[in-house]
């Protein structure tokens, strides 16, 4: 049942100086599960032990009774959500991570993936380091606990230096929370406040839910420290770098009600939506139509933009979970009604412009227009609020290899004849960065990380480019 | 985590004639799964055995294995999804239920609420008859074993001729498939086709789940029998009768994809929203708010008839469960945060008209209003989708005691106060009628129930009057 | 995993008048767990309410928590262990069954087997009566909510009187605990007393394990009735019979530390091994070795009047439970070792004198004598403390069909040769009575149901008689 | 439930060569079984990948499962059973461990206890190590990981050099499979043969469980590597030194059926019964009673050293497993009869010896001595087949603290009154000896470890007498 989207690979979320740590932080979670559906934790701490909890599942089941809550005592805890490829959902891979380090306990989630983790893990191995997980995040624990210094901002700091790639941490020792934010700014890391309580978490959505402030947007390349009895510090170990934002954010993975870098995420594809109208304008179109529920808000700015009426010519059943797991072929073939179906009374008959975010490999847009015409459509437009997805993400997001991304290998126009549009527009690279109020000057540094439209990668694929010439040493071990 | 909304109490699925009965009624279900969250079953028989698999929990999660499927062959398969109070969600109250008679097995499935099933079963009791159930539909069955005809049909006539109430039944015998509906209609069911197979279901949305093609509605007051090699029978067992299909389908129940009497829910609630516009005006506001997802046609249909701008001014979070069930009181004190969160930037500074389709208890309207509030709204003006619920239902849908009715109690200003919206109100009676395109002539009689408005129920309510006075034998077993 | 011995088919427990009935029910179920492990239950009533739990597995898993013990108040209860075969193994089969009839809830658990309990439930269906479970124990309920008496002991009276077969019955109601045992009180059932508290139960142990006092063993055709402040009532409803006790309880369904009719199983058991030795000694042998655990208390008999020494020439693995239930092949032809394995070192070289309680099919008993070949043995000598067991029981006792017995298709020295021992020798049916004590006169009445190894069967087997003519209604449903 | 005995800490297998490696492994284990409970674990590789299957419980439910089994493919298995405390009882404790070194993977399962694990962790931790459970073991994967040799087998040597007290290994990499046992053979290892296949086990009773014969022993100090297509390789890397077998593993822990060191184990527990009778004879006793099962065979040699009969006068409840977690207190107060309960007719009256192979904290003693003065014992003679249990073991065994010992407080008198018994006589540690058949000669070195009798450890306690200076670094995550 795994759609066919790009997906967030994680949420992190951490809380400072509340009584109800544990709560708080199963609420941010609760918040950011769009950013991950397969897994989630919470490590706790009251000064002096560390508390965790770690299951496959939605935040929902895992922390919904008292007791389990209760069994997370003490004032700090971090939380984390992590979405994961099939072989990969292993209980042990699932965060935080911890570590007994001879300068004391350690927990850290993380939002992002890294580029070289595979060289740094063959060293590491190498140098006798034993492994638990088949996470990327596991080798900066490593490199932590070979490090001498005395205090763990430092060794954090350290190894940090050495990794290449996206990451936002939130991390904890018994005493101190700690947020971390990588040079580039690949993901979202937001500071809240709850009183005097402080709040780190991947979206401000995760603040609204427990009524806390937002402050400000951790800046790229920054690490904050926070810890009893000091003014909050933050740190900027990395030097001056500029910043690489994921646009997608802003075009699919954020919640709409989320405020990135100041600006109303929902504002933001409106905005994108009206642009695409005055690019790809479809003048015939009778009605304007969401593919739920990403695309509604595109499609409203794509509504007023044209004047055309918006409707909710697509109903979205909202019991498909991730549970439909094992479905017989006989259901299988159904596909993608398990999801969506037509309402049939608005499109019978009509001319409809659908709008979406994406086309990744293009089978649901595929069944969505086919499903359109069985309702009767007399023309489907498609318009998409992103440019042509063509290349993998190695930043944190979950995408197919660049080979199976239909605009890797196919025009726009044999894209429109394969999922069989009457017309297929994308918005344009100048189009996305006006919405998002960017453009860059000609020539000037992009202030966004585009790769998966450009192939422009800010930050280089090391165990990638590692891969192509020597295969690094694999973890073989298989466990339940 | 049990909102303060009506709910539907069941939803039924029957299909006959086709190799993947148990997969296509499992499909039907999912998408009738709004009508009924806490358990379901499906039964199905080859012509000789019957085979059942019964559950707590979702469809997708309760039939989402192959083997599952696998164990449930046939060509004749009926399902039941089932919406019920905690106390009673015990394993043998699960539907279809099933009999072993004289003349044969047969099961049976019953979506609505029967008002002399105490009455009934007193007497039944009193004959020696055993229950197995809490349930009010296993009377029907104790009458048909009890009666002394051949044809299965004509003993399950017998029984429902001595019920009183709402009923949409699918049921089957090893050989044939029976839908009937009671003399008022109050509950819908329709009648499809799929290549050469049967196909009944509570709404239309479930025929296109499966690809199937929409026949018609099933009639007030009629039977239909489908079996091998015979057309397709249509009785009338219970003369004529003035129909009562229920006005709130419309309003909130139905899907909006689904089709009942021939109309679309999806338009009839936009036309109650474009009818409300002209009831309650609000010229200073400059948004139109949903409260999702269920008042998002009435808001569309308000936006377009008002010119005022339609905005998703509060985002739902899609991961909330039925699952989130033993909150500790410091999450359950942070209430209707976990389902829904301002959109600030489109609220805050803004006067905004908030469309919703009822108030029940009113404590989820207190708490939006309150949140949107404290998102900067300006004003905040509350548009009810229906007129104002004073009455319990006795016809299969779960409400609160009158008592508990926050305008049973309240007048509108009083409410309004209440909730602390800056206005308040309701679409009328004539408004409702005229949108749903079936005004009773005056004096005439109401082609609708309308009885949660006004208190005028079609059906006498046999038990409750019973138990003012005296005590229907109580089941006091207890168990797992 | 099910070994090849004959089975009984369940346990009976009920506790008047102490506060913790639920707990002794538990124990006393667990001091039982040997006659049914496939499910058990209890059900306890304060004198108002009824509570019940029934699960599959051991009383140990299902009532090991504190909770669910407490869910089950009152100081009346009854319980049930069951043993079933795999089609029968479910949910709505596990007892005590219940039932609410106008006179009054009332539960009943059951030891035994009604020999016409299928011709009298295809009447019942016939007179309108649903069944819940395929249980034989049923149809005294029904029968019993068909009657008109007021009181329900005199309903259970006139039930019993219709039924035919065997049983030890324990059954209540609100406010009474009723036992009573069939004409021929084919299984055991004693009284005790705990303080003030009256117990009743399928063995002795049971009393044991919470201290109670053994009173006298409920007589054959007696119905005792217990209240709150009235003598415990002795009724005789079934006038006079002679007496059929099941001698196999004696040989090898009983725990050795219980008592029977004032004897001690474990004594008997003793007795039958020195009488065997009379009647078959084995001279040559060196060591006796029982095959554990049921044959150890007839070789410690063999042994002393033999002057053979004891020895565990075969140790049990204690941990083989009835969860090993899908062994792959490669496991499964390894066979009879999972549970015992040859005590090498006193086997080798060695001449032996094998006992055993029983053969059935045969099975265990030739890889019994083969392992002891493979560890050694010089001479294997097998002796079986009952006579040749040729027929099928048909009151209570799980046994294959006639046709799958060895004994009643092979005459002895056959079994010898087919088992693969150098002799082989069974008690005789006079050299039984007499260990038993009661040798019957010439000619005179047997005193023990002894139809497995005899044929003579002392009451008629309604449905198997039937079963040869007509086939009656069966029933098809299948449900998890 | 946790009965009052010393438990074995665990039991190990392996096997190379066969491709039913993983079947093979799990029936070694579950013949194992009495070695370890609480969890079980096993590795499989097929030369390239490894597979694992770890989890808490017994391995007859782990391991039932066709599937299970297939899933662990490979001919090459290794196993471990688990007794842990219950703190530990974390599934990241269940063995066998895994890691991935530079030199390939390597997994590893051990029996017994290292003496200066926490000294050595402490070191490794301070170095960068990062451990993934609790428990001693994990120090050798580290110490091989931070290790430069080329070959595993180098590694392990050089780790095993470094730890101190008691380890019997099985471990493997994709194409060996390792035998290791410590200098002293504090615990015991066997080496098998299965047609072409190798076998390690800790106990002959695994071998006979899978029809494979024995080989020997492998020696104190002794590693063997076993690989395709060359001969077992016995290596000596740890020079000469003086055995210390575990002389309480022919009192209790092992398996009667097994042999160590070429005796019997059943045997030597009957000399020890006789010597027993001659050293503590009780001439006025009428019958001699073991308390089950392990003092049976000791009970029968005192029977037929003195003459006096054997009788089961105690009956062991076989349904009593782990499970029974949670009972109530009114279920607790109850106590030992949830296990056994008297045979009262061999009792009453009686004069009684009661044999017992050890008294722990003197709980269960003193139950069963007043279990048989309720059941009518006249005189009860308590004789126990062990030595006073006087000091902890710190090599494998699950001790209390010494203080908890009643012999460490207590002379045997005070202990006879405590427990209630007429007469109280434990074996001595000549007459032990001599049993055994291995008394050591005046002065000279003791061929088997006796400390918990003794005190004489043979193996410096490295991280007790650090503990009683400083307190190493604790690891104090909680996870479940």
């Amino acid at each position: 049942m795994r759609d066919d989207k790009f997906h967030e690979e994680c949420g992190v979320f951490g809380v400072f100086g509340h009584k109800d740590a544990a709560a708080l932080t199963a609420l941010g979670l609760h918040a950011l599960q769009h950013r991950g559906q397969e897994a989630c934790g919470i490590v706790t701490t009251d000064g002096t032990t560390f508390f965790s909890k770690r299951a496959l599942g939605l935040v929902d089941r895992t922390f919904s009774k008292r007791e389990t809550i209760e069994r997370l005592p003490g004032h700090l805890g971090i939380g984390h959500n992590r979405y994961a490829t099939t072989g990969d959902t292993l209980l042990r891979n699932v965060q935080p991570l911890s570590a007994d380090m001879d300068c004391g306990s350690f927990a850290l989630a993380h939002n992002g993936n890294l580029t070289n983790a595979a060289t740094l893990r063959t060293g590491l191995v190498k140098n006798g380091a034993l492994f638990q997980s088949t996470t990327d995040t596991e080798v900066i624990l490593h490199m932590m606990a070979a490090a001498n210094d005395e205090a763990v901002e430092d060794r954090l700091i350290g190894a940090l230096k050495q990794v290449k790639g996206a990451y936002s941490i939130v991390a904890c020792t018994a005493d101190r929370l700690i947020g971390a934010r990588d040079p580039h700014g690949f993901r979202p890391l937001v500071l809240g406040r709850l009183g005097a309580a402080h709040i780190l978490a991947s979206e401000s959505c995760a603040l609204d839910i427990i009524g806390a402030t937002y402050v400000r947007d951790i800046a790229p390349g920054e690490m904050v420290v926070i810890e009893e009895g000091r003014d909050l510090r933050s740190l900027r170990p990395f030097g001056e770098n500029p910043a690489h934002f994921c646009i997608f954010e802003y075009i699919y993975f954020a919640r709409p009600d989320s405020f990135m870098e100041g600006r109303s995420v929902y504002e933001t594809r409106k905005k994108i939506g009206a642009r695409l109208a005055q690019e790809a304008p479809c003048p015939a179109a009778e009605i304007v139509v969401p593919v739920p529920d990403s695309g509604v808000p595109a499609a409203i700015g794509y509504s007023e933009a044209s004047g055309i009426a918006f409707e909710l010519g697509i109903i979205r059943n909202h019991y498909v979970g991730r549970t439909f797991i094992e479905p017989s072929d006989n259901i299988r073939h159904l596909g993608v009604k398990m999801k969506h179906n037509a309402n049939r009374a608005y499109i019978d008959g009509k001319k409809i412009v659908l709008i979406d975010d994406s086309i990744v490999r293009g089978t649901t847009s595929k069944k969505i227009v086919d499903m359109m015409r069985q309702a009767g459509a007399k023309e489907v437009h498609m318009r998409i609020s992103s440019p042509p997805s063509k290349h993998s993400c190695f930043y944190g997001i979950d995408t197919p290899s660049s080979e199976e991304l239909l605009a890797h290998t196919m025009a726009v126009e044999k894209i429109r004849a394969w999922i069989g549009a009457d017309s297929l527009a994308y918005i344009s690279m100048d189009g996305l960065y006006d919405a998002v109020g960017s453009r860059p000057p000609a020539g000037g540094a992009h202030p966004y990380c585009d790769a998966c439209f450009t192939g422009r990668y800010p930050v280089a694929l090391v165990d990638k480019e590692a891969a192509s010439t020597a295969r690094p040493t694999e973890r073989k071990q298989v466990s339940p």
